[in-house]
C-alpha cells in the first residue's frame, strides 16, 4: 500500500540533502540519470508496449501521447543533458543591500523543497519533470495518468537508480504507483510534505486541482488565445500570424482560438483571411456580422467564446473597435496569449497596456508562448495564475528565496 | 444584502481603471486621503467610541489595538503619505531581452487587480491596506473584524469620498459591512473576482483562510522564532539579542519565542542569560537538561517547541550541535525568522544554508524581520509560505509581471 505521508518524509529529507548540493553534482546526476535511460531503452520500450496495448481501444490522439520509441527516449535523454547545461537559479541571489541599521541583506535563491505534478499519461512528463526539479535542488513527487504506469514505473526506476549510483538520495525523484483516485486526493492536501503542486494536462485535471487542494497550486495550461486584426493592420502578415497561430500545432495551449475583426476591415479582409484558414482545414465559427460577410461559417454560440477546442476550430467575432476587442478579451480569455495585429503604433501600445494577459503581443503569432522560444531553454509549463510565476515557467519558477542576513550584533530599538 | 458578487464585479471595474492611471494620480488620491482622514477625525472617533462602549467587556490588550485617537489619525494619514512618497511598483520593468525570432520581450511590473485582506479588528489596517493597494495600482475588498465595525465603515467612507473627490472610482476601496461569517466564507471562494487574498492576524484566523479559500491566499504571520546560542558565541552579544529578540516587543510575530544554547556554554552561561530574561519578566520553560542547569524554569512539554506565545514566555534547549539545533529549528519552525549567535564563520554560513525560513540572521535580533527595517518603507505583512512573496512584503508583493512582446510579423516555424 503506497504511505503517501511516508514518500512526503523522504521527499522531504532528500530535499533537505538537494539544496545543499553544488550545480556539479546535480549536473553529474542528470548525465547519468541520461545515459542510464538510453540504456534501458529495451526495458522501457517493453513497459510502454504493454501500456499502449492495454490502451488499445482509445483514441489514436491519446496513445500517440503515450507512445515511446526509442528515438523519443533518446529525446527525453537529450532533454535531461539540456536542463545540465542550464544555468543553476540557486546559485544566483536576486538582490544584496546594507540597511541603515548595518544588516547586510542578500536575498538568496533557493530551492522550493518538494515539488508534486499530477499529470495525464505522457511518459515524457515523468522524464522533464524529474530532470527539472533536481536541476533546481527540489524533490519531486510524481503522479502521471494510470495508462502510462507501466511506463512510468519503468522511467522512475530507472532514474532512481541513476540517482544511487550518482551518490544522491534516490527519494529525490518519487513515483506515486497507486492509480487511484484517492491517493490523487491526498497528495492535493498533503501541506506538511509539498509545497507546491503544479498540474499539467487538460483543462478538467487542472480545474479540479485547483478546486480541491489545499497544497499551493501554480496553474497551468489553459489557453482561450485571441487575436484581433485591427483596422490598420498589415493584412498580408495579419494571414500568416493568424495562420500560424490556429494551425501550426492546434492542440497546444498557445495556439489562437478566437479570431476579432475590426468592422473597417472585416467585409473586404475576412473573406480572403477565411479561405487561408479553411484551405488549413479550419472550420469557422462566426458571429451575425462576420456570417453576413462569409455565409460559409458556422454560427458560433454563446459557449464558444469561453472555449478551448484544442482543435482545427476558430470562431470569429467582429468588433467595432480596439476598446470592444480588449473588453470581449479580458472578459472570456484565459489570460494566457493575446495578439493585436496593427501599424498603428498607439492600438499597439493600448493592447498591451490593456489586455490582461500573461503574454501580450503585436505583430506576433501566440504561439512564442513556450519556455524555449522566451530562451529559458527548458519550462515545466505555462502559468495562467497572477501569484509567484506568469507566463513560461523556467528553473526559477521552481525555486523561492530566503532573506540571509549578516549582523555583527545588531537589536532593534 | 451585502451582495459580494456585484462588489466583485465593482472592484474588478475600478482595478482596470487603477491599472491604467500615473504614478502622479495614485499619489495625487492617496494625499487627499490623508487629507480627508485628518479633517473627519472628530467623526471617526466618535464611530471608534461606539465600537470601544461594544467591546467594553473584552481585555485590554484587544481593545488597545481597537481604540483611535486623533494621533493615531494623524499616524495613519501620514502613513498614506508615506506610501505616496515610495516607488510605484508598476512604473517598473523587471527586464527586457530580444529573442532568437527577434521579439523584444519586457516583463513588465502590473498590478494583481483585485486584493483581498480579511483581518481583526484592528482599523489601522483599514487605512494601511486600502494605501498600498492603490499605490500598486490594485482595488481592495476589505473584510475587518465585526468589533471595528463601526470604525471600519467611518475609515473607508472618508477613503471613498476622498477618492471620488480625487476622480478616482470609490469602488477601488470597498469594506464589506456584513459581520457575518458567512460573508468571509464567500469572499474566500470568490475566484472570478478577487486575485489574492492576505489575512492579517492571529494562528487562528490565517489558519482558517489557509484552509477553506479557494482564492489564492497569502499566509502571514505565524512566527515560532528561534534563537540558536552557539558555543562560539560571543556571550555579552547574545545576552543583547536574545533578550531584545524577546521582550522588546513580545506580541509581534517577529519576537523569538525559543532558545536552543549549546550543550558546551550552557553550564557556565544559561544561568546569567536567565538571569537577564527573567529580570524582564520573562517565565522560562526549559528542557531537562535546561532545568538541571536553571532549576527555577518550569518544565517545556512537547507542545511548548510548536508554540508561538506573543507574550513574555520562552521555552529553552540545550542542544549538542549546530547540527541538532538546526534540526530543531526546521522541524519545529513556523519558516519566519531564527537566528544564530556565533563567532565561528562556518556555523554562521552552515545556518544560514541549512535553516529553512524567510529570514536567517547571524548575530542579529529576529526582530529585524519588517518591511521598513528591510528598507521597503511600507509592509502589507509578512509572508511566511515560499510562493510568490517570502518575508517582509513591500509593495512589489502586491504585483504580478506580463510580458510585453513586439515582434514584427513573427510566426513559429
Amino acid at each position: 500500500m503506497t504511505d503517501l505521508v511516508k514518500m512526503g518524509e523522504a521527499a522531504k529529507a532528500a530535499a533537505q540533502q538537494l539544496a545543499q548540493l553544488s550545480s556539479a553534482e546535480k549536473n553529474a546526476a542528470l548525465l547519468t540519470m541520461a545515459e542510464a535511460l538510453v540504456s534501458a531503452t529495451p526495458m522501457i520500450l517493453e513497459a510502454n508496449a504493454a501500456d499502449l496495448a492495454a490502451a488499445s481501444a482509445l483514441p489514436t490522439k491519446f496513445t500517440d501521447r503515450l507512445r515511446l520509441t526509442a528515438v523519443r527516449v533518446a529525446d527525453m535523454a537529450a532533454g535531461l543533458r539540456a536542463v545540465a547545461a542550464l544555468d543553476d537559479p540557486t546559485a544566483k541571489a536576486d538582490k544584496g543591500w546594507r540597511t541603515e541599521a548595518g544588516l547586510f541583506i542578500v536575498q538568496q535563491r533557493v530551492p522550493l523543497g518538494v515539488v508534486g505534478m499530477i499529470y495525464e499519461a505522457r511518459p515524457n512528463v515523468t522524464v522533464d519533470a524529474a530532470g527539472l526539479t533536481l536541476k533546481s535542488g527540489n524533490a519531486v513527487i510524481l503522479r502521471g495518468g494510470k495508462e502510462a504506469l507501466r511506463s512510468n514505473i519503468a522511467l522512475a526506476g530507472v532514474l532512481r537508480s541513476a540517482l544511487t549510483q550518482a551518490g544522491l538520495p534516490a527519494a529525490a525523484v518519487q513515483l506515486i504507483e497507486d492509480p487511484g483516485r484517492e491517493l490523487a486526493t491526498q497528495m492535493m492536501h498533503l501541506t506538511d510534505y509539498i509545497d507546491v503542486l503544479i498540474p499539467r494536462g487538460g483543462a478538467g485535471l487542472i480545474r479540479a486541482v485547483v478546486q480541491q487542494a489545499t497544497v499551493p497550486v501554480i496553474e497551468t495550461g489553459a489557453g482561450n488565445c485571441h487575436i484581433y486584426v485591427d483596422q490598420a493592420a498589415n493584412l498580408t502578415m495579419a494571414t500568416a500570424i493568424v495562420v500560424n497561430a490556429k494551425v501550426q500545432r492546434p492542440s497546444v495551449c498557445n495556439a489562437a482560438e478566437k479570431l476579432l475583426i475590426h468592422r473597417g476591415v472585416a467585409a473586404a479582409y475576412l473573406p480572403a483571411l477565411a479561405r487561408a484558414l479553411q484551405a488549413h482545414g479550419v472550420t469557422l465559427r462566426g458571429d451575425a456580422a462576420a456570417r453576413t460577410i462569409v455565409p460559409s461559417m458556422q454560427p458560433a454560440t454563446a459557449a464558444d467564446w469561453d472555449t478551448e477546442y484544442n482543435d482545427l476550430i476558430m470562431a470569429v467575432k467582429v468588433v467595432d473597435s480596439e476598446d470592444a476587442a480588449i473588453g470581449h478579451i479580458n472578459a472570456h480569455n484565459t489570460k494566457h496569449s493575446e495578439t493585436i495585429v496593427t501599424d498603428d503604433y498607439a492600438a499597439g501600445e493600448q493592447f498591451l497596456s490593456q489586455v490582461d494577459a500573461a503574454c501580450v503581443y503585436v505583430n506576433a503569432s501566440t504561439r512564442f508562448t513556450d519556455g524555449q522560444e522566451f530562451g529559458f531553454g527548458a519550462e515545466i509549463g505555462i502559468s495562467t495564475q497572477k501569484l509567484h510565476a506568469r507566463g513560461p515557467m523556467g528553473l526559477t519558477a521552481l525555486t523561492t528565496t530566503k532573506y540571509q542576513i549578516r549582523g555583527n550584533g545588531q537589536v532593534r530599538k
